[in-house]
Formats: C-alpha cells, sequence, structure tokens
C-alpha cells in the first residue's frame, strides 16, 4: 500500500477527520449539535421511535434520505410481546456503540489498524425498584460490565491506552456513567 | 364493554401485571434480572448489537425465537455512512421508549385508559468534548428536553401525575439522570 491509500483507516477517512478537528478549531461555533428522537405509542410495551434530522455545523442537516425507525418492547416476563429489545437493552446497545466507535475513530488517529472489535455488555437489575415495589433497588441496573475483545497491528499496552482514551471520549459513557440533566414537559389537550 | 374484559388495559395485561407483583412480593429472589448486548464492529463508524438472551426470575430466558439486530453509524459529518442511528441518538430512543412504557404501565395499573402518547426529544451537545479538542465541554449531552403529548379518559392532573409516577420508575430515566457504575475490561489477543 502506498502512503496514499493510508488516508482510510479502518473504514475511517482520516483526512476528513483531521480536517474536521482543524476546522472546529478555526470556528468553534461549528461544534454545536443537536439530536433527536420522535416517539409514538403503539399499544402496551410496544412504541417507536423515527430519528432523521439534527443540527449541525450552524445549519439544519438534510443529508439523511429516510428516517431510522426503531421498535421497541419488553418480553412476556414484563408485560410486553417482544416488539424489539426493551429500553434498557437499548442503553445497552448505546454505550456499546458508542465505546466502539470511539475505539476506532481514536486508532485511526493514531495509526493504529484495528481487524476484530467485539464487546459483551452486562447489566443488572432488581426489577422491583421499577415495579414500585421497593424503594431499596434503584430502577436501572445497579452496574454494567463491558468486555471489549480487540485486535490489531499494536502492541496489546498500546490497544489497552487506545480503549483508554475511547472511554475518556465516548458521548455515551460520559451519559450513562456521570448522568445528564433531563427535562420532562407534557401537553394534555 | 363488561368488566371481564377491563383485565386489558393500554394493550397491558393488568391481571398479570398484579399477578407479577404479588409474585415477586412472596418470593423477591425472582427480581434479579440481566440483560445483555453483543456487538461487533464492521467498519468505520458501522457496528451491530445482537440481543436476544437475558436472566430474569431464577433462569435463562429462552422465550426469544430470535435476535434482534441494531445497526449503528454516523451520518457524513461525524465521519460515518448513516449506516444506522449513533449512539446518541440511540440513548434519546432507549429513553423516550422507556418513559412512554412506564407511563402506559403507571395508567394500566391506576385505571386510566390512553389514547395517544408522543415524545419529542433534544439532546445538545458540543462536540468539541467527544472530539478531544476541549475539556471545557463534556462528551455527552449537555442537556437533553422530552416533550410529552398525552391523551386520555382522565383530567390533565391525572395525566401529570402518571409521567411523574412514570419518571420516578423508569429505568432508563434513572440510568441517564444519575447514572450508573460501569466497568470497562479488554482482552487483547
Amino acid at each position: 500500500m502506498s502512503t496514499t491509500t493510508e488516508a482510510v483507516r479502518n473504514g475511517v477517512d482520516t483526512a476528513q477527520l483531521f480536517g474536521t478537528l482543524d476546522a472546529l478549531k478555526d470556528d468553534p461555533s461549528l461544534a454545536t449539535f443537536q439530536f433527536r428522537a420522535r416517539n409514538r405509542w403503539i399499544g402496551g410495551a410496544h412504541n417507536r421511535t423515527t430519528i432523521r434530522d439534527f443540527y449541525a455545523a450552524k445549519q439544519e442537516d438534510t443529508s439523511r434520505e429516510t428516517a431510522f425507525v426503531l421498535d421497541a418492547g419488553e418480553p412476556t416476563i414484563l408485560l410486553g410481546s417482544d416488539t424489539g429489545p426493551n429500553p434498557a437493552e437499548y442503553l445497552l446497545h448505546a454505550l456499546a456503540a458508542c465505546l466502539t466507535t470511539s475505539l476506532v475513530y481514536v486508532a485511526a488517529a493514531r495509526g493504529v489498524r484495528l481487524t476484530e472489535v467485539e464487546s459483551t455488555l452486562e447489566g443488572d437489575m432488581d426489577v422491583r425498584g421499577a415495579l414500585g415495589l421497593s424503594d431499596e433497588y434503584r430502577n436501572g441496573f445497579e452496574r454494567v460490565r463491558v468486555s471489549f475483545r480487540v485486535k490489531g497491528d499494536a502492541p496489546e499496552e498500546k490497544l489497552r491506552q487506545i480503549l483508554t482514551r475511547a472511554q475518556q471520549r465516548s458521548a455515551v459513557f460520559d451519559m450513562v456513567t456521570n448522568g445528564i440533566p433531563v427535562t420532562v414537559d407534557v401537553a394534555t389537550p
């Protein structure tokens, strides 16, 4: 491979990556983003989210030709009919996806080619919290364990450093471990 | 409608709901659940999570005939090719879905029939955090706004109380607002 083809590493266009970082340094107002989701209840534990538009780099993004549609549900034991993963499972997916993408981008920026990235996540929950049976148990997961398996063309120590950096910069890892302020309003026509 | 058909309200089998609560009161060890997700990197910002098995009520659940498959991605401006919603958008969906299902279950338990539940979520982010350009900005959303529209056969005040209770018992709302302990391990063969 010639050095010119090195621009795309791990499927990430590193020229675009460094160009984006430079653009944000030149004009920090480009860094203001807003992501959105619209959800509609269908019945029982079945509800559906539509995701398409977002705000980025001082304008409304129009690059997505179609919306993403996500169905949520619950298994039978939680009174649903498995119309989709349940919300807590979606949160595990969000965490896995964000850590993985952060890892891939950090590796690309640091010149490391990855060949395999897999992760398994487990979240422990006592459902007495969410079901309102006891205040001794929180509603959500008491803890989450993430186990990565990472292969690439770098020594183990470097792969570990890249994962540590990915953790330090993952948006969802930050939100899930530190929490975020959420306001809930309701209109009841 | 006769009183016997009232057992299913908002698509929730309230007889099963109250039966579940009674069973958990009788044997709290049934309340130990574990949810799981397995993620595999495909290339660039594209990775895929598989969700199927979980532990509940003292056994491995085998009720799901097939696995749920979720693809994550990033839009072009964040160096992806829109192979799926991005991880932060999935987090918004998890939050919307959990608040909605909690609302529907609480309403079912309290004898309120809902006719419409919709929500819109917005998350504000300065991407200088996640991109490692500045420590002044967090990686995740600075704040999230959730706007519900709820219709049902109860006065506005009661619908508001139900939404408040749903917030107090939502697993994902708890996790996203309060944070959870997450451990990350890595094997680098």
